[in-house]
């Protein structure tokens, strides 16, 4: 979100028309979020030409987990965009906000009876299947309900990109995809079940709020070594590589710009990776799309003041927003105006009875 | 709960009846809890009866958030348990589930105008204070409705117990309460709105799951020895003192039983102390009530295996259950059949696409 200062003021400019954040907090009670559309625009048409070199079909799959409000679904798809799910509840969603189920590619290490026999029924774009055992599950469900399962096969490729470690998911410690030894299993399962199962992709993610584009480039290497060797497998039709997501923003600077140079690389080496293979190629930005583009507007309840320590407490927090309690994130906090304060640092806080609660420390 | 193993099957027994988890979990798609309210009625007599030795009267008020599932919450109030909220919801889930405003104290660092307004409305039995900028908010508000607020103030007495620091709240650099030389402040505040504010209690809460007695006592000592100077100041009407919660069980042994000895030395050192005291007491337990009287019960969607690690994917996970995962917490996983398996040990994870959502490495 590209936030302004204007007669002292923090607010959005829209054209030439500015809105002052101020202005939207007056008689608000509670905690809420507010949302650029405009912004989201902006970055998804970014992002998505930023693959215009590429000689295969690009479909930019959102991962809706990074923001599921139905006007950014909305958005999102009347501007082109498929989506990641991870759950049936995420489906439904998604299904209730425009899109189709041939828009829908289902990822997850724990999908369920229900929710695969609903995927099934609905005919989604793709399974992301995470281990073999799930590949047997869709394989008895599809058989049972007489489709075809399209599935896409998610490996591991070990490598350990540099974020953090909750949110590292391609490192062979993980509980996430195969390792590619895996495949005369998975070969089996396609034989045992060769009429209601099309093993139609490959798929990785190797984590969140990644900054660095070679660990991409590294993981992108060493699986499409396999998706060579694979293409020759009789037991499968692959017709798709799907490279996840994970591409991190700038937290720290709140300049949205300071973004564009990273995507730019990482659309930009991927291109020249992927252009050595023929496949439908997907993609799965999340975060990237959207987390610059809203923000939480909170109410500071009380200012409480010992010779230790300055407390702001917010009638936001932890149930709002969990990712300082949990990674020790950094999000940057500003004041609505721009009024002197005595350059006090306080503790800013949330009003839940956990020490925990802890939005950042020595602010504003 | 008391579990038992009956014919290699995990169970509960009542009196001679055997109830088998696994009969339970039979066609029960999604994971779900199990309380036992024998248990729990067991638990707070015993804990109530710990006080038999008071000279003063012991209110016991349940910290509803270590568990508001209504029945528990009937169950404590038909046992003569009065409740500790921290926001208006707990307040109506309270009231919905038997509870009446007398019975209610209401704790929190972060109450809001509504808040306030709804509890004086309804004349809970006190209000604990965490700051005087709250203080002034309550005189103002009980001024314009015309009421006297019954008070608690909650001090810091500045003692860090041996907990997870995400839960330790009566160390000076925390949120929580004020110092004792915020006292004169107090006092100026009480005068201003002399009509619609009652001192009438004082109110410390050191932490969460404490198993070190000593940090209990030191905290009270420090208390009372204020206590008795504020009990001849004459802005004050110093009825009650409230110690807070806080006292811990024994996560690692699966025995009830185990956590009784500390029970008793807890009610027992206490009562010497309060009793040097004329004032009513308030203590607020909660997971000591009702922690070891639930269990989660899940199923293994997936079994995932390789040459690096073992992986029991459950329909279970962070969001469930998130004390794993925000303070890597030790919780006992238990198969409900005594089958062999082979000594494998499995990492025991959730379906959430977060490498964070582990319930425990290692384990069965």
């Amino acid at each position: 979100m590209a936030f302004v200062f204007e007669n002292n003021f923090l607010g959005i400019k829209s054209g030439s028309t500015f809105f002052s954040l101020q202005d939207y907090c007056k008689d608000k009670e509670e905690a809420f979020y507010i949302y650029d559309l405009d912004g989201i625009e902006n970055r998804f048409n970014f992002f998505k030409n930023g693959f215009s070199g590429s000689k295969n079909k690009v479909r930019i799959h959102y991962a809706m987990k990074a923001n599921s409000h139905p006007l950014i679904l909305k958005k999102l798809k009347s501007l082109g965009a498929h989506v990641d799910v991870v759950s049936l509840g995420e489906i439904k969603l998604a299904m209730k906000n425009d899109f189709l189920a041939e828009d829908i590619v289902f990822s997850g290490v724990g999908k369920s009876k229900k929710e695969l026999t609903e995927a099934l029924k609905l005919g989604v774009y793709q399974i992301n299947v995470e281990s073999t055992a799930e590949l047997t599950r869709i394989g008895e469900i599809a058989k049972q309900l007489g489709v075809k399962a399209q599935v896409g096969v998610r490996f591991n490729p070990d490598v350990n990109p540099e974020t953090h470690p909750y949110i590292t998911t391609g490192f062979r410690e993980n509980k996430f995809g195969m390792d590619f030894s895996e495949i005369s299993n998975l070969d089996k399962i396609k034989q045992q079940f060769s009429e209601h199962i099309v093993l139609k992709g490959m798929s990785i993610h190797i984590g969140s709020q990644i900054r660095d584009n070679s660990s991409f480039i590294d993981a992108l290497e060493k699986t499409l070594k396999h998706f060579k060797l694979i293409k020759n497998n009789p037991n499968w039709d692959l017709q798709s590589l799907d490279i996840g997501g994970g591409l991190g923003i700038n937290y720290d600077n709140p300049d949205v710009e300071t973004d564009l140079p990273l995507i730019t690389e990482y659309t930009a080496k991927l291109t020249e990776v992927l252009n050595t293979i023929e496949a439908d190629i997907i993609c799965e930005p999340g975060r990237v799309i959207v987390g610059r583009f809203g923000c939480l507007l909170s109410k500071v309840e009380y200012i409480k003041q010992n010779e230790y320590k300055n407390f702001a407490i917010l009638n936001t927090g932890m149930h709002h927003i969990m990712r300082p309690c949990l990674y020790k994130a950094h999000h940057n906090i500003l004041a609505v105006d721009n009024n002197e304060r005595k350059n006090i640092l306080y503790d800013v806080v949330g009003p839940i009875c956990e020490s925990s609660d802890v939005l950042g420390f020595k602010r504003i």
